[in-house]
């Protein structure tokens, strides 16, 4: 997300004013409302030739794939369970309807993996590049939506699978952690949760603004994957950069009290990678104890 | 809708098959899916610069609004009430932010209009043209969604408002008719219903498709725009032809009994137009008698 873009958001949260009804509003990973007694979540992304993925270089079922993980990941994020999806694509005349089956192919994978239904759409013609946005639908059940503003000083950060390097492949073929999501809000209590996508500095730091905090990382905890370490070769920066940077690892990044954090390492589910603090801030700590105030940068993708 | 995309629709229910589940799929003017007992209603649609606007004619807010129209004006087929609205944007990257906040408030008014709130969204930028994707969610509350299936042989076709040559104003400042679906819905027993988006012909066509019937309509009960003949002496055709077959009316065109048309033509709702047959296809019957059958096309705008 550009400047820009989170300059967009501040400025439609103010006009919009606290809305009672509405449990979770603009500006979390989705927004919730009631129908009856039940809590339905919502959320939406579109994705953009150029932007998100350049269509020379990937299958149209990649690409329908990966707008449903996407959205799917949002779902996660919030600890719910997806149920319903809509799509509606900007679909450039020169394509074959072909090429529109096999998006939707891709979409309906991804769908139907984590039990979600497409049931409806939009899909119209145009001369520019092609566009995909999905909508999906989810519900909490018997569990509570978590959000971005929950965490609290004390807590350790905590985070899924590995970091960095997604351009590679992980930003296309990624799986949205929806059953990790599950699991975890299920059994344990977890305070504040996203889904990295502009980056762990970044996605922390969205965190701490929506909960009033600061964080302190540690840099020998962040779990570097082995495609951080291929770019870093080629890029001559130091792999754990491209930890603390790139975009579009799709990982959960959440909050949970140590004692709790003690409980998910030992099952495997996440690694804990550092401690939420009173002071504003994002802090990376080293080894030796030494404290440097991170850069908070968003993350954009350069393809080619 | 162009035929194309037509098939591509025909081709996602011939693989999706029936599902239970969801009362009302793909093809209709939106989806349906049930929350413990009650109804939700879901639609998406996709506004294009170029294609439903052109962005150096129309203002910020007029995009905004209309893309947010469009989606009321689906749920408004439905009988529905409208409830949340999400918005995802592909932004032009030369366009300033103050732009996108017009949009957003033009989005923000039409929805605000009919009750509906605007809880999330994505807006992304990119170097290629503006397009908005909005999702509304509703719900039928005591009322039953209508679908376009249920027509039945000897029903009267109805129409609200006058026809044709939307492309003059309409197709941008339309009110969707929300209200008056509720209202009819909730005092008529409508048997099916859609928005006229592709014109008054393609989309009867829609209505009979879905239901396995056919149509007579009469030339001289069509209520056909000033917009229309004001066309008409520009484009040399007969007023009429606009009133079949220019598209974006965004007018409600359902069926009911005779006994129940009487009824609403009383209370001056809607306008009788023709009959649902049992024959396939669609006919023009004039005053004097004599029939022709319809050509059923689809409707372009043809911009500048």
């Amino acid at each position: 997300m550009s400047k820009g873009e989170l300059d967009f958001i501040k400025w439609i949260r103010k006009i919009t004013g606290k809305r009672d009804e509405i449990p979770i509003d603009i500006g979390d990973d989705a927004a919730c409302y009631k129908t009856n007694s039940k809590y339905q979540i919502i959320t939406t992304d579109i994705l953009l030739d150029g932007v998100h993925f350049k269509s020379e270089n990937v299958s149209a079922w990649k690409i329908g794939r990966k707008a449903m993980a996407k959205n799917l990941s949002d779902i996660a994020a919030m600890g719910c369970y997806p149920t319903y999806a809509v799509c509606s694509i900007a679909f450039p005349r020169a394509r074959s309807i072909s090429y529109a089956k096999k998006l939707y192919l891709g979409m309906k994978e991804a769908a139907s993996k984590f039990g979600t239904k497409l049931i409806g759409g939009d899909l119209s013609s145009w001369n520019d590049k092609i566009a995909v946005s999905i909508t999906l639908v989810g519900e909490s059940r018997d569990l509570k939506p978590i959000r971005r503003s929950g965490a609290k000083v004390g807590d350790s950060i905590m985070v899924t699978g590995t970091l960095g390097g997604s351009i590679i492949t992980k930003y296309i073929n990624f799986t949205p952690r929806v059953k990790e999501a599950i699991t975890l809000n299920k059994n344990f209590k977890i305070h504040s949760c996203i889904d990295i996508t502009d980056g762990l500095v970044r996605d922390l730091a969205h965190i701490c603004e929506e909960s009033g905090v600061g964080a302190t990382i540690w840099d020998y905890k962040i779990p570097i994957s082995k495609d951080a370490m291929k770019l870093a070769k080629k890029t001559g920066k130091m792999p754990i950069y491209h930890a603390l940077y790139d975009g579009e690892d799709y990982e959960l990044l959440f909050t949970v009290s140590k004692a709790e954090a003690k409980k998910i390492i030992q099952k495997k589910l996440a690694t804990s990678i550092g401690e939420i603090i009173g002071a504003e801030g994002i802090y990376l700590k080293d080894i030796s104890g030494s404290i440097i105030k991170l850069h908070i940068k968003g993350y954009e993708h350069q393809f080619g």
